[in-house]
Parts: C-alpha cells; sequence; structure tokens
C-alpha cells in the first residue's frame, strides 16, 4: 500500500469520526440484551445507509449482515459483537445507559461503532479492495453464544477468512495485543445437584447428610483443577453452594455450581470426563444421588491460526507507533463466541487497549475508551485492504 | 397409698377429663409463640379459679406459677411448657390454630392440660399430700429457653426436687419411658462466616476461593463427628452451606451453619474447643478469615437424678399396667431446658407415650393424643402424693 493511499484512509477515518463517536454513545445509551437487539441494528442500518453495501435478511432476530461484494475474489468477514448486559450502569456519563437494568459493561457498543466506522471506510475505498468482505453485526455474544447459532445458520458461509477484536481494560489506548492459537478460552458451567435424607441436626443418623459429601466432591473438584491446570491450562472453579434452611435441620439436598475452562476440546472433554467420574464415585461411596447439567454452549476456544495472528502482526507493526504491538503470552480464560467463526476457517481476534485505568469488563463503572475507535477502524480496515 | 385413696384419686380424675380434654383443645386452638403466652395463661388460671391455689405474679412475662403451700415440709415442682410453634398446621382437625403460622406441634398444650388436671386433683387431696407442691407453667421453651430465665429468676427457690414429662411420639399411648442421667442433651448453633476474596471463575488465581476451604472444615468436622460421638454421644451436625450467586464468579464469602449436642458440660466444652482449634488452623492455613458464633443456650442436658428416676419408675410399675414401663436405653439428642430446673436439685423428666402412629414433633400434622391426658395426671399426682 503507498503512502498516498494509507493517507487518504487515515483522513476518511478522521472525517467519519466525530459521528462514528456519537454512534457509538447513542448505542451505549440504548443497550439491549441477547438477540433482541432490534434498535441497534437500526441504528447501524441507519448509519450504513448511503453506503453501496448489501444488506442481508437477518439470521437471527436482529443481526445485521453486510456484503461489500468481490465478484471472482475471495470473502473475508469482520464481526462486532452489538449486545449488552443486564447491569445497572454506574457510570454518571452523560450518555449513560437510559435503560434500567441494562448497559454496555463489555464495549461491545464500540465494537459496534468500529465496524459501522470500518464499512464506511472500506466502501470509500472499494476499488483498492483485494477480497470481498462481510460486515457482521452479531447479538447475542453474552450468555447465549449467539454467534454458535449465527455461523450455523450461515453466516460465514463461503467466507476464507475471519476477523474480530475486543477492547481490553489495562492494556493501553492505542496499543493492540494478540497471540497465536488460544486468545480465549472454551467453557462449560455446571450445576450438581447431591441428595441425601434430611433429617433433624440432632439425629444424624436418622437421615444421609448431602453436606459432607458435597464438601468432598468440592475437595476433588480442587484436587483435579490442581492436577489438570499445570497440564493443559483447564480450570475448575466451585462458585456457589447452597443446601439446607435452618441451623439444626439436616437438608435433603444441596446444590453446586461452578465453571470450567479449556482451551482445547480435548481438554475440555477430559475435564469433564474426569468430572463425572469423580460425582459417580462420591455418589456410590456416600449411597447419595448426584445429577450434573453440564452446559457447553461456549465449548470451543477462540484459536487463532498462525496466518490470522501474522497478518494482525504485520498490521499493527507496520502501521502503528512501535510500542502499540504487544505480543500475548496467555490467553485469556474468559470465553468468547467468535470462537465459532474460526472453525475451519482462517482468520484471528485482537485486543484493543482501552487504557490501564479503565474499570474491568463487566463493571458498572465500566466504558468503552472513544480515543481507541480511531486505531480500532484503522486496523480492520487495513486488514481487509491488504487480504490476500 | 391405700387402694381406697387410689379409687378416688382415679375417679376425680376421670370426672374432670371431659373439662381438661376442651382446655388442652382450647389452648390447642390459640397457640402463642415464646414468652407472649398471655392467653394461654388466662385459660390456665381460668382453670385453676375453683381451687386453693396460690397463683404468684409472672417472673417472665406470661409465666404461671401456682403453690399449694405445705407449711414445714418440703417442696417439690411440677412443670408444664406452655408455648407454640412458629409452624403452619396442616391437621384439618376441627380444633386446629386459629392462629396462621402458629401450632402446638410439640404437644405442650397437652403438657399444659396435664399439669392443670395434676393442680385439680392435688388440690382436691391436698390434706394427703406430704409435701408442698409449686405448679409451673412456662413459656417460651422452644427456641428461647425460657426455662433457664425463669429458673434463675428463682422459680424453684427452696424446691428439693422437679419433675416434667413431655409427650413421645412412637411410644404407645399409656406407656411411660425415662432414664437415669441424660434424658435430652444440650446442645449448641453455630454460624461461621469464611471470608476469602471473590473473583472471576475462568481466573481463580486472582481471588482467594472461600468454597474449597469451606469444604476442608466440613471435612474436618465430620471426623470430629466421628471422632466424638463413640466417645461421649457428642453430635456435630453441618445443617447449612450458602456462598455464591451465580456459577461463574467466585464469592468473598460462605457461611456455614449447624448444631452442637452433648451429654455433659465437659463434653460441650470439649466438641467447642475442638471446633474453634480447627476453624483457627484452617483460617490459618488457607488464608481466609474465619468467624464463628456458637449460641448456647441449651448449654445443660436434662440429667435425670437416680432418685428421681426410681419415683417414676416406682410409681409406674406399681400403678399402671405392666407393659406401660419402658426402660429407655438412649438419651434423646433434642434439647428440652428443663434441664435448668435439675441444676443442683433432684428430680427427673419422663416420656409420656403419644401413639406408635403419631408424626414427628415439630410435624405439621402433629397433635397431642388426649388419650394420655389421664396417665399423665395420674403419675404426676402420684409422684406428689407418694413424695417423701
Amino acid at each position: 500500500m503507498d503512502e498516498l493511499l494509507l493517507r487518504a484512509i487515515q483522513d476518511k477515518i478522521r472525517s467519519i469520526l466525530p459521528e462514528i463517536t456519537t454512534l457509538r454513545r447513542q448505542i451505549h445509551q440504548e443497550p439491549e440484551i441477547g438477540l433482541a437487539t432490534q434498535a441497534t441494528r437500526q441504528k447501524i442500518r441507519a448509519a450504513l445507509q448511503e453506503t453501496s453495501l448489501v444488506i442481508q435478511p437477518p439470521l437471527l432476530e436482529a443481526d445485521l449482515i453486510a456484503d461489500l461484494p468481490k465478484p471472482g475474489a475471495k470473502m473475508i468477514c469482520l464481526r462486532a459483537d452489538t449486545d449488552g448486559l443486564p447491569i445497572q450502569e454506574a457510570t454518571g456519563l452523560a450518555y449513560r445507559s437510559r435503560v434500567p437494568g441494562a448497559m454496555h459493561a463489555c464495549g461491545h457498543d464500540g465494537h459496534t461503532a468500529i465496524l459501522v466506522g470500518t464499512a464506511r471506510v472500506l466502501d470509500a475505498f472499494r476499488s483498492e479492495l483485494p477480497v470481498a468482505v462481510r460486515f457482521i453485526f452479531q447479538p447475542g455474544e453474552e450468555m447465549i453464544c449467539g454467534g454458535k447459532t449465527l455461523v450455523r445458520r450461515g453466516a460465514c458461509a463461503g467466507a476464507a477468512a475471519a476477523y474480530a477484536l475486543h477492547n481490553w481494560p489495562g492494556l493501553p489506548v492505542g496499543h493492540i495485543a494478540a497471540r497465536s492459537g488460544p486468545l480465549f478460552s472454551a467453557g462449560a458451567m455446571f450445576s450438581i445437584t447431591l441428595t441425601g435424607r434430611g433429617c433433624h441436626g440432632a439425629m444424624p443418623e436418622q437421615g444421609l447428610n448431602p453436606l459432607p459429601v458435597a464438601a468432598a466432591l468440592i475437595t476433588r473438584f480442587q484436587e483435579l483443577h490442581q492436577r489438570l491446570h499445570p497440564v493443559d491450562g483447564s480450570i475448575l472453579s466451585v462458585c456457589s453452594i447452597h443446601g439446607g434452611e435452618s441451623k439444626n435441620i439436616i437438608p435433603d439436598s444441596a446444590v453446586i455450581r461452578g465453571t470450567t475452562r479449556f482451551l482445547s476440546t480435548a481438554a475440555g472433554d477430559r475435564i469433564e470426563a474426569e468430572m463425572r467420574r469423580i460425582i459417580a464415585a462420591i455418589a456410590t461411596e456416600s449411597g447419595t444421588t448426584a445429577e450434573m447439567e453440564y452446559e457447553k454452549e461456549y465449548s470451543l476456544p477462540v484459536l487463532n491460526t498462525e496466518t490470522g495472528f501474522e497478518r494482525i502482526r504485520a498490521t499493527v507493526q507496520r502501521y502503528l507507533a512501535e510500542e502499540a504491538w504487544q505480543p500475548l503470552e496467555k490467553p485469556n480464560m474468559t470465553c468468547e463466541d467468535f470462537a465459532f467463526y474460526l472453525e475451519g476457517r482462517e482468520g484471528a481476534m485482537f485486543l484493543l487497549g482501552n487504557g490501564t485505568g479503565s474499570p474491568g469488563l463487566h463493571n458498572a463503572e465500566f466504558d468503552f475508551d472513544d480515543r481507541s475507535l480511531e486505531t480500532g477502524i484503522l486496523v480492520m480496515s487495513l486488514l481487509a485492504l491488504n487480504h490476500s
């Protein structure tokens, strides 16, 4: 890419930045949760009105897929998640959420605005594009793994590669971090009901107290975590236990809930199998019954391909300031449904600095940092314009 | 006691039985909880109206102490508990509780009616009494250990002995059971708060999960129970644990609650000391903080004296049918504040059969069996009339 084109792109980004910033804040003010993101879809659609993009009919309720076609060329997907969270915002910002109990606490408002900006830039430079580009605005990233459904319904059909970004608290604004291989882990949620037989606490021999059995199970799970984590990075955290309502009545049952995280399908299969083995053994030994619900919606880690990762690294190192590139040592153990876009496909996800002073993701004080919009749009645009 | 007197007593009991049965059911219909048993006190007082008993001013809110004096003779106390329970009655009886959420689920209505009947009988035969008799109608037996307060305020001051009964599901109507030494255990309730440091379940290394620590504590408590129970009969039951609100957020803290039971003050001191030692060790080892609230209102077991027990056994074996006497092998591990009446005093408590088909105590289907009123009044009356 010659200097002239680069300058033209940078100028274009700067020219739309005020509008994109306003859009980001409008989306922030009206967060929508899950798949019901109709108002957000409307805002995106309006912002793409003047472009040549071809808007596709939704595959879910309110996703928006828009194409910049390039006959004969391969297609890449750029994806942003669009949904908010069921959290009461506590930022006190002028553009804070107007929806009680809902807020953009994970910065998807920023991701969406960046992808709109990228679409506007790439539309303006569409003659320079070596590839067709599909822009995917995806709701339901949080909790319901909307990306999996969207991909399974064909959102990426025929695409050669897919890219996405996530803002990252703790990383300086303007910096970008990524790694080859796992970037975000896969995960599952479990809920185990252990049932014994309640009785008066003064006569424990008349019942079968499920609480010491639950204690044994938690101890064995902790040992499993400590055994697997050094081997394959898997995590097993018990996050809640509830059983009993009084100080002197032994309850019938106890419920243990928690989460597992793992960096490959094999590691995920292994931790689940080991948990089931432990549960069965403890139930048999104690005479209780044990049932586990194991929800594994986010069953794939985000696995950046080497090629996809290298494209991001090369783009950042070539076009951004030297300090902007931050190789990432370890994967993050949170889940991201972008994993499903990379199933059998080239591509990668990168982290976009949201500032070292940023409150954490999912914090009621969190806000996307608008100063990173420009960097986000630039990197996404250059990824497409330099793609091969 | 000659046959003639015995027959006269039996006739007297039969003559008042309809009235005592009605009284029992009236008390059942209007259960009162804790110390606020004014209506029950009124019913007792009205039923003693025609007697020569001297009613004392209450020492608590609504206890009723009535004396049959015998100048120069020693005094014995006969005690009934009068309070109901915060349980919604589910019997469907014609005389079921009219008070929502309250019922006589422990048969104190029956105990009260028996003591009123006994007072009526002993008043009628007061010239035959070798001792002064104090009738103590005590509220607050359940939950708040009202008996302890009443005794500490002097309810038994100067009394040489004290007796009481408790109806007993599972024991045939008309049968009586007792043992020398512990009849009911002492007990305490505990609540332990373990505090670590919450974090996201995907990054357990960033926090200090209190749940595996709670699990270790419960396991050690179970081991303590198994170690002490064969030695001194002590019991330690964990009855509830609560910590965490979601599947993927590790909480700051967990609360473990439960009860201990023990058959001597020394055993009670020992189990508490061992628990505190274990808690301190586990907190130190894990880096959590642990605080225990240990409520020991019911800190004394009901310890039947050998003499008191022998009086009951002799009375039953002499005056009741042969099969009526049931020596009791083991103490009951529930608590009874009659324990405090026997602190430094002769006396004993006995169990009065409430029938093999009776629902358990504190069950919403429970009802006192009126067929045992006659036996209860007879044994209590004879204990006093034969006392020395």
